[in-house]
């Protein structure tokens, strides 16, 4: 027989979910907003019943357990605090996060998921346990991870998140010969894209589909703003027509090309710096993962921490090369082309046979597509 | 406020799901061994309790409906059928259900999924509701067709069921240009690929794929008895000792061919007859659409009901441009080559844009690898 503790415990497990639940609601009000710092929510609770809700609105704002210490007032006393990530304990923009939760008079505090960086992890636990708060961690943490992707790799690599995003055929095609693909995947898969785009800071194409597609690359059919649009370019052969530099949003542009261009094309640099977009140069090889390395750093210093790389199939692959990828989304329409332009072509010797470097998350259906989500494996 | 009548029928509803469930389950025990029959599984309820099931055992053999009243014995009187396809009418190798469901004083049937029969469809409905036994139709109807996705096929179309089945990575390759691919998915998904081919009456594959892998082609990681092999050859040229020609089960392999090869290889013919594996010469010429239709109606007079085609991409490839496959199950490995040999490959024309004319199933993960399931779209 079941005894009444027993019963007790696996209620308070399915309301820590609960209340974890609504803290990653909160946290992802914070969106793009927050970079870089990461997503974080926070509820606070007692006697059964939410007496705060916070969540970090904004970068330099106050963190989530400020935010909802400060909604539920004086009333946090004794309460217990559900947090999705590991409180700080280190003076950055604000004070920490542990000294409020202690002087609050917070009894108890369930924490998503631990800080990612090594450095720091397990601080602001063992600072609350050493005043007699009791901390549980792991909540939900697979799903309270994933809100800090994009901050575990700005705070660890110094680099932007990088989301590889494609559309292709169930053969794994992206267009046919003549380069038509305007429709491979429905409205419904679209529109998602619009909606990834607008969490993103930046979208960044190669400059061979600028002159194929001539795409706008902005947020159409979502709410949101739409990200800056970056163009990888070794030639500069750039049309002046092109809707990157010529519409409304021409002043988020940025051209990234190797600087050593600079001697041979003076024509077409003058050309591009009399348009709206920015250039950038970077001082390394053209075509080489130390050029993208070199590039991500140089953006991630002017605060670009999330970019989506649409295309084309050359310029993807030159991520998943230099390995510098952390999220591909793969949406599969169903249907068979057979033959055409196709959405991976690389070396074979870099991807091959072997061990998993990647890793599904469970497919969703979009309409009448799918979409595949991968990431590199641990370690990879 | 909800009555207490709404609340029963929600509750009927439920129940009726429950009772098809276990029909769907009972039908599914036929398997292979029904065929050229559909599986069909019955349940019989009374007060609330089943008290009698069967199920189509084997071709010939007495129906699900007979089986089920035969079980329930005279306690079948005033009780519900649970049947998962519309009872026959007619007199085939065994006498109309309708007729023993009537005699064994039935109240109710309630119906998974009408005859797909045109000619014959609504005939055991009506004759029941003639003689006042209340029909309902379209419980777990979906699930009920699906299980007569073979019989269907072959009942109209008089030709087998195929099911197209491949294994790729997420960008379309199968192999590497050197043609290993021997790990591209998982165990489990190979363990489902077995669990399908003990499902079918026999696997096919090009003359290529016996050159290049020389495959077993048989069913070792799960229960239940290998298919037939059949090689579609434009050449004759099979080594005398190829897996399919030699190994235990080469009785049951047949190679298809071109009639027209006879004269040009007397002597790959007199290799090929002097083996164990049987020789089938087709009268249409070969590579078109006419000769693989032929192919497969010689194929089904000889009582072979479903093939799942199993390579390579030329021969995949011939089955959709001859609009002649009813399934296909492609497993997606975690997997980027950016080059090798493709999955499909085929005179574009015949795929296209616009209009999809696949549509996917809920996709399924597989250990690390993923399947997606499609049909052709009704009316295509």
């Amino acid at each position: 027989m079941r005894g009444p503790g027993r019963g007790r415990g696996r209620e308070m497990v399915s309301m820590h979910d609960a209340y974890m639940e609504r803290a990653i609601e909160l946290a992802l009000r914070g969106g793009k907003y927050v970079r870089p710092n990461p997503m974080v929510g926070a509820v606070l609770v007692k006697n059964g019943r939410i007496i705060g809700e916070g969540w970090h609105r904004k970068y330099g704002g106050a963190h989530a357990e400020v935010e909802a210490i400060r909604d539920a007032g004086a009333d946090a006393r004794d309460a217990t605090l559900y947090v999705t990530l590991e409180p700080c304990n280190h003076h950055g923009k604000t004070p920490p996060c542990t000294g409020a939760i202690i002087e609050a008079g917070i009894s108890e505090v369930v924490i998503g998921t631990p800080d990612p960086n090594p450095d720091v992890v397990g601080g602001g636990m063992a600072r609350l346990e050493r005043q007699g708060i009791r901390a549980t961690v792991g909540i939900l943490g697979d799903r309270c991870a994933k809100l800090l992707q994009v901050f575990t790799v700005n705070s660890l690599e110094n680099r932007p998140f990088i989301q590889l995003k494609l559309a292709q055929t169930l053969d794994g095609c992206i267009a046919l010969s003549d380069g038509s693909s305007k429709w491979i995947t429905g409205a419904p898969a679209r529109q998602r894209v619009h909606e990834m785009r607008a969490f993103t800071d930046a979208i960044l194409v190669g400059a061979g589909t600028v002159r194929t597609d001539d795409p706008m690359l902005n947020v159409r059919d979502a709410d949101g703003e739409s990200p800056r649009r970056i163009v990888i370019s070794n030639s500069l052969d750039i049309p002046s027509s092109s809707n990157i530099l010529t519409d409304e949003d021409a002043g988020s542009t940025i051209i990234v090309y190797p600087e050593s261009l600079s001697d041979d094309n003076p024509d077409r640099i003058e050309r591009l710096k009399n348009s709206a977009a920015s250039l950038m140069g970077i001082a390394a090889p053209p075509k080489t993962g130390e050029f993208l390395h070199t590039a991500l750093e140089s953006l991630f210093k002017i605060g670009i921490y999330h970019i989506m790389v649409e295309g084309g199939s050359a310029t993807l692959s030159s991520f998943v090369q230099a390995g510098l990828f952390d999220r591909i989304d793969c949406f599969i329409a169903p249907k068979i082309f057979g033959g055409g332009l196709r959405s991976f072509k690389a070396a074979e010797a870099l991807f091959g046979l072997g061990e998993n470097w990647l890793s599904f998350e469970e497919p969703e259906m979009i309409g009448e597509d799918i979409l595949l989500t991968l990431y590199p494996k641990q370690g990879n």
